[in-house]
């Protein structure tokens, strides 16, 4: 074994406070822990939250300064309202139910034990994010929720926002008699300690990185425990042979134009060469009337030439903005191979009225939520029911699209016998 | 991007074969993944039986010259019953349920849309095993069945009879219009290889070890993709102050002597001081009865002379023998922080008649299966009702306990629709 680096043992240190604090998280009831969020909520609307904006307008006036780009100042941005919808989604997910120790079944075996599956907390969530102010309450909000302790590393521009954040986390925490290193906050934004947290395998259970590509990417280098991403969204809606054209163009422009700037937006309109005379027309000239700029393949611009040619790139692109691409597919086995191409596992729909063709799309297409007949907008916990959401998961293992209160636990066994012993004796 | 280098290369086609085969054994239906396995078992006992048990002779010669020990020798080593006994396996296997395709529920929610999740395959499994060529079949049976593509890379001492085996599976495979890369053989035992195919994250969705620590560890610090881990057992039975203690006697005796050499036997007695003195004698002399050598803390040994003293390192010992450590404890809290102490997330009994202490001890002891008045030895696919499985897992994510065929999928949400769109148009 290599001697530990002093970066090493502040990881190791930070990550052992939370493996510390997760037993008696594990254990707290669910009163305990609603009672964290709504404390917090509560103190949104306080000093702490006045204390929270004067931190976030330092922030702001140092990133202005440092000349970061209007988008980003926009997501770093904290004020009134959004405290308040900060408190209201606090309050949301202590309404929802109390994942843990529910046991799904509890079903007798010929041998005479009776067995089930309890949820159970991870145990350890390492949340890595950008300068999102807002996901510091959300996610701690969800991982206490499920009974976890959460390590809150956010990116370096929302540090003081954080900072005050955290601090008011531990308040609530403190009110509800859960201890502080519930949530431990990370107040040093060096990449070399993330990479040395991410290290810290057998006191963090899961690292869940929000955010773009390169972070998840370093996420992914670094992590030696397992990483729940929730990657890009390049989602397509595939219009078949068999579709009612009408629908088919209310999708599209739902899918594009309801929310452009979102995960599950549409980013390519797939059409099937046998009814692209009939809808480009059509679903061109609606999709513009919203203001989508539209970048298409050859065939599509043969039949609505004011759609702009698209460069290869186009398809392999996550606008997320009023901007589509569009392409037109021999059939069903075309539409399929160019979502395998081009997707990001994230969000697919079909429109059709053929059942196998729905069927067949159901089964093949490997993404996180796969649709028939109804716009990529719903792929979200709330409209598929887990309530709120920690994002949307493009990995596939353990959790596989929207992640809510039950994707933040585990499932052990749990066997209630009466003395039984296996085999013959002994 | 660094170039590639001719490893990376290799690693890199490798797993481009399997992930290419992949979209094949999705899609592919249960009579063809079925028929693959009744080949495979038909083969088992032809020519290309005898082929694999020469290969294996060749193998065991050279790793008796090589020097390896008695017990792995035992492990490599096939015969005429031994392939039976595969063969057997691979028909319990075709004969489970197909997991693919499955959609648990299909519940409206107020939008209208239709949400369940559908399950699928995980894609392609890299399996990382040692010199158990019984692996090389099971582990691609339980793959396959469950529609994933599998790369099998086993210890080098087994090459050729793992070489002859996946001939066999790939002549299955052939037989039954299947693509022969759904079991990628990996004919090179070359660590720098392995390593650099655990960096195919892009390609492998899981990765898989089954053997040793020294090889989970060595996965876990290589894999860039997430690994399901198959860790050492040290699991206790907790007799706790309101216990049966002729029932107690008799799971301790089951969990450590019915078969001694698994992952779910007891290595640790752990006694409520309470009835220690009642007890111990008595589950001493029938364990010693059984020829389990014993060792036991100081308490102990004041109650039961003829047990030896434990050294500190017994306590955290897997011992896969006839061998068991005993601790008398003060009550539960003090049982509970020794299972957390000393645990391996395993399996964990508690023996009592109190109902407050086995609810407590089935919520709080962190392990992939936990149990009230039953044998540790019931932790096991078969008599936990899931089929072949194929090992226990430790990890907590995706799969906590064994792993059949269900964890060897994935579960993506399906959307059924009639036109239905998010929000106030559009």
């Amino acid at each position: 074994m290599a001697l530990a680096t002093p970066l090493e043992e502040r990881a190791g240190a930070l990550a052992k406070r939370a493996k510390g604090a997760s037993a008696a998280l594990a254990a707290a009831g669910t009163a305990a822990k609603d009672r964290v969020l709504h404390v917090a909520a509560d103190a949104l609307s306080g000093e702490r939250g006045r204390r929270v904006l004067a931190e976030n307008q330092a922030d702001l006036d140092l990133a202005r300064g440092g000349g970061l780009a209007g988008p980003l100042l926009e997501r770093l941005r904290l004020d009134e309202q959004r405290l308040a919808e900060l408190a209201r989604a606090l309050r949301e997910v202590a309404a929802l139910p109390d994942p843990v120790g529910r046991i799904d079944a509890l079903a007798p075996r010929p041998s005479g034990i009776h067995v089930g599956r309890m949820q159970v907390p991870l145990g350890v969530v390492l949340m890595v994010y950008e300068s999102r102010p807002n996901v510091t309450l959300d996610a701690a909000a969800l991982a206490l929720k499920a009974g976890n302790a959460v390590i809150l590393r956010g990116g370096k521009e929302a540090l003081g926002t954080n900072r005050a954040l955290a601090a008011l986390l531990h308040h609530a925490l403190n009110e509800a008699g859960l201890p502080a290193d519930a949530a431990v906050f990370v107040d040093d934004p060096d990449h070399e300690l993330l990479y040395a947290l991410l290290r810290q395998r057998d006191a963090i259970d899961v690292a869940i990185p929000r955010g773009g590509t390169a972070l998840i990417d370093a996420v992914n280098q670094h992590a030696r425990m397992p990483v729940i991403q929730h990657y890009q969204g390049i989602c397509h809606v595939y219009v078949h042979a068999h579709a009612d054209l009408t629908m088919a163009t209310r999708i599209a422009v739902n899918a594009k134009v309801q929310r452009p700037g979102v995960c599950n937006a549409m980013e390519c309109l797939v059409v099937d060469q046998a009814v692209a005379p009939a809808l480009l027309p059509r679903v061109v000239a609606e999709l513009a009337a919203h203001g989508v700029l539209l970048r298409g393949c050859e065939r599509t611009r043969a039949l609505a030439p004011q759609v702009a040619p698209a460069l290869p790139a186009d398809f392999d692109t996550e606008f997320l903005a009023l901007t589509c691409a569009i392409k037109v597919v021999d059939d069903i086995d075309d539409a399929l191979a160019f979502l395998r191409a081009h997707g990001s596992r994230h969000t697919e729909a079909i429109v059709t009225n053929d059942h196998a063709a729905a069927m067949r799309f159901l089964r093949e297409v490997d993404a996180s939520c796969v649709m028939v007949n109804a716009s990529t907008r719903f792929n979200d916990g709330g409209e598929l029911g887990l309530g709120a959401e920690l994002g949307i998961s493009t990995t596939k293992l353990h959790a596989y699209g929207p992640m809510g209160l039950e994707e933040l636990c585990a499932k052990k066994f749990v066997v209630l016998g009466r003395g039984e012993t296996r085999g013959s004796p002994p």
